[in-house]
């Protein structure tokens, strides 16, 4: 038996948490961090509440908290509704060369996993590192020919990475990671037409549940294909027209795909950050008066106006696919953050009348983590400025420090600040806890565990 | 608003129960009947114990029976061992057209919802009907470049059809039944390089879950795309590079596709009939004896051998999927029932001995519901057989009285006799019932049902 199937499976049964180097184990914690709050931060949106409203009545026992909130349901469903929630505000994580937000499906399985069946801190960031890893290595193998045709690629390759790491945590053989990785194959799911939409985020949801069920079934002996990846009508033949096998084997356990991450400091799709930093900076160099601007001339890649040109969004689903209403309250509020996307915001009269004077042209040189922005004023006076690596990217990254600010912002929504300083001590120590569940049931204020009881 | 999603939504809407003609209706009523002696009859299997004892830790509260065992599940989780167990015997219904085993995602679905909201037998034929419909559509719509290129065509279609079919039961409006398409399309999956494991059955399984739950969110006001089969991100040019859509909108309402569905004489893959007709014509209009066959030859059409040349099969799964092991029991016994693909059957020393004596060659004349079956005798004697029509087939369809008795023959296997009387004449005369959920109720046996209580 070989193929990239199988060579995953070894790779993942074999590989030892002392293999895994110090910076690699670094990033994951960051990671977590950032993926935890993004949980927190969404988890009271619409999109959640609906979802809860309607799986309430079929979840099973309390067995893993819903981040944020307390509720507790069956692992499964807990997966779901918290890989929906961690990704809702759009402020996750992204590995920039798959467009993958990679820690929502495999974080999100694997703390529902670790409520069901404790891990400690290190064998959660373990099983995460080899999750992001398979995830963006497949990711990798069908870029951009995947990612083009309209699939989801966060929750098709998400689903596999996810159910990866799970099966490490369950401590299985290869041939069961093997079968883990094809029941989970033949789930793969999630089509680019849902965003906008409540679906959007409810893609990881699925794939984060789809993931952990797929490790849980194999590990009580449901069989399937050892070759479900490169077989003929396996995974990367059915679901793009081309792929690179080498991409998932090559280098396995020397490259880390998490060295990759990005982290976002906007709440919106990543394609408009630059165009955000040209604004921020313009308002704060020139100490623009958004009532002054006559229009907004913004030139980006044609891949940003592709996945975010909704020149007239409806609400905060839509908003944070516009470039124009992402301008617009940038100029106006002199930042970007949750309180700019929600829907009051969306719809104000005055994000509107700014929004419509913003003008996108396209223009292919210029790079999808690059912007030009100028901002012509009522007295013909104009100020440009060039982005050349938009924040966060990997050339100018968050730092811990930033990483850690925004965090405690989106925590705040849920925990008091002696809460906020504990959870998020817990996720930089998070390898050597005993009890990774501990970020879980850390995730929501002690007032509401109170009354719980 | 126009477009694919929108008109099958307004379609499904608007379709009234006395819309249907009485063919359509009386077929829904085989189709219901020999879907239930599936579920009935592969419901003790492996692939469904392994199942259940993966999922049982998860599930909330009994909501829906596990058809032919009693054991009462979520309806969401009902719904996905449903469609497993009747999918597992492979001897469920074929539009033969798509290769779409239309009944077990979409009956799957609806069983598990009558158990949860109350549905007449009239309701549940109607969501049924439209259900096929959809499904069938759509798949017309794709075929043959969507199956070809390795997606199981009943997973990813029969999603689409069990959810529309549910929202039908759920009485949504258009708006939330597009909604539901939507949902049901972004959860689309399942590959064909499945056959021969377990997660062959459970790609349905898993299609009747995710829209049960489809339904269930719209129903709860959670949004998705309105034009989810047709945006250029949407199913239909995501899962096929080519496709109709006219087939999915034309003659709705008065070509019916449940009018072209097709029911098994044999458990195993469709296209390996004509060949098991072949042998027991020739075994009986010559009383071959098994011992004195020195070698057979068949020639099929080159898919039958694509989709079952297993040659070796190890297990039941892969004897259904064995031209030669089919060709060999048909000789040896006389009959291609259940029992015939048992995997002590699969594994007995004779029919191993003579399936190594099949020849299988291909002929792209010769079509997929055809084949040419030549016995050579040890003393020289040949007898040939060519089957234009398989039994089974469109042009010479099960009767009635056949499709009843196949149905008393699986339901034995957890029936009294008396319960199979009752239960055979609530399946023909479901239009009438105030109840859809009786036969849920009835499918399995008076004693286990006093043991639970």
């Amino acid at each position: 038996m070989s193929g990239a199937t199988h060579t995953l499976a070894q790779f993942i049964a074999d590989s030892r948490w002392g293999d895994v180097p110090d910076d690699v184990r670094h990033e994951a914690a960051r990671a977590i961090l950032n993926w935890l709050g993004c949980a927190i931060g969404g988890c009271r949106d619409e999109t959640v509440e609906v979802m809860i409203a309607a799986l309430r009545d079929f979840s099973g026992p309390p067995q893993a908290t819903l981040l944020g909130r307390g509720e507790r349901f069956d692992a499964l469903t807990a997966a779901c509704i918290n890989g929906t929630s961690s990704n809702r505000l759009d402020f996750d994580d992204t590995h920039l060369r798959t467009v993958i937000h990679p820690s929502v499906p495999v974080a999100s399985t694997l703390i529902a996993l670790a409520e069901y069946r404790p891990l400690t801190g290190a064998e959660f960031l373990h099983a995460f590192v080899l999750g992001v890893d398979v995830e963006c290595r497949i990711g990798n193998a069908i870029t951009p020919e995947h990612y083009d045709r309209g699939w989801h690629i966060t929750a098709t390759c998400g689903v596999l990475g996810a159910a990866a790491a799970a099966a490490k945590a369950l401590k299985l053989d290869t041939q069961h990671i093997a079968w883990t990785l094809g029941i989970a194959a033949t789930q793969a799911s999630g089509l680019m037409e849902m965003l906008g939409t409540m679906c959007k985020s409810y893609n990881m949801g699925h794939a984060a549940r789809n993931a952990l069920g797929a490790a849980l079934l194999a590990a009580a002996g449901f069989s399937s294909s050892g070759r479900a990846l490169e077989a003929p009508r396996g995974f990367l033949n059915v679901l793009a027209a081309r792929s690179d096998e080498s991409e998932i084997t090559g280098h396995l356990g020397s490259r880390w795909e998490i060295m990759q991450n990005a982290y976002k400091p906007y709440p919106c799709g990543i394609v408009i950050h630059p165009v955000i930093d040209g604004c921020l900076d313009l308002r704060e160099a020139h100490r623009i008066d958004p009532a002054a601007v006559e229009r907004v001339e913004v030139i980006v890649n044609p891949l940003a106006q592709t996945l975010c040109g909704r020149t007239t969004p409806r609400d905060s689903l839509e908003g944070k696919l516009s470039l124009y209403h992402s301008a617009a309250v940038a100029l106006l509020d002199g930042t970007a953050g949750v309180r700019q996307y929600l829907d009051d915001r969306v719809r104000s009269p005055d994000v509107i009348a700014l929004r419509n004077r913003v003008a996108v042209s396209t223009d292919a040189r210029i790079g999808a983590d690059q912007a030009r922005v100028r901002v012509v004023l009522a007295n013909g006076v104009t100020h440009e400025r060039f982005v050349e690596r938009a924040r966060g990217s990997l050339e100018r990254p968050m730092t811990d420090a930033e990483l850690d600010a925004k965090f405690r912002s989106l925590a705040a929504s849920a925990l008091a600040p002696a809460e906020i300083d504990r959870l998020a001590e817990q996720c930089w120590s998070l390898d050597k806890l005993p009890d990774a569940a501990v970020i879980a049931r850390g995730s929501f204020s002690e007032q509401s565990k109170r009354s719980r009881t």
